[in-house]
């Protein structure tokens, strides 16, 4: 169940993940936010940074800084949670996680789930679009990124 | 079963764990390495860098930079590694992975496992001191960085 502060909050993470592509990178974006208010936003740095553990989700927990807690957030993001970024998740304690897509990849919704995450698709079509785009122009990129060899 | 260049590479481990314990941050430490060589060497910035995803195994991937593959590393780490770092060695596909110590921290091994990962845990005296020393004497900070409310 989406509300309008689920579709704000994904539409900046949207932006976010097309910032990423327009620099060159995996266009993956993320928000965290707490009581329908931003905390912090960020995405994917791989090639911006050359991070490897920088995927969108992961960098805007790091631009959050140190929380007290997590169990009153929600954490946007365009894609589908990799294994790294669901274990964050669940590590962190964040019990919702709203998802842009998860057509392009995908997987771990019923690992999430089965630790107690409400996990939401919104199924966006520019979510979507952005990602196959992507695949489509850079298909190295995205193959080591998610670390198929 | 631990080789000798394991012993060597847990040593580094440790001197990081220790480097941050020296710093006033969590005294936890991680090398990766590949074909008995380290590749790079890190440790928890909770305090240090005010970054929440910097436990000393995502720090010592992140300094690694981006690599072709993780099909030929071993991940070393002082302290079993919590759910966000099992989640990132099985996205990464890292196939073995070497445990300082479980006895103040752990639970993940056989989620790793599953996952088809090898995990040799060291048992390590010093590892465990370590541990029980910061425990002892900073448990607000141990209980944030392992996300306890």
């Amino acid at each position: 169940m989406m509300t309008e502060a689920d579709r704000q909050m994904l539409t900046i993470a949207y932006e976010e993940a097309k910032k990423g592509f327009d620099e060159g990178g995996c266009p993956i974006g993320s928000v965290l936010a707490r009581g329908g208010m931003e905390v912090s936003r960020g995405h994917n740095q791989r090639v911006q940074q050359g991070d490897p553990i920088a995927h969108g989700e992961m960098d805007a927990l790091r631009k959050a800084g140190r929380q007290r807690t997590y169990r009153d957030t929600v954490l946007y993001t365009t894609l589908s949670p990799c294994m790294m970024c669901s274990g964050t998740i669940v590590q962190f304690g964040i019990p919702r996680v709203v998802v842009g897509e998860n057509t392009t990849f995908g997987g771990n919704e019923d690992f999430l789930r089965a630790q107690g995450v409400e996990v939401v698709i919104a199924d966006d079509p520019d979510c979507i679009a952005l990602m196959e785009r992507f695949i489509r122009e850079k298909p190295e990129l995205w193959a080591e990124d998610i670390a198929e060899d």
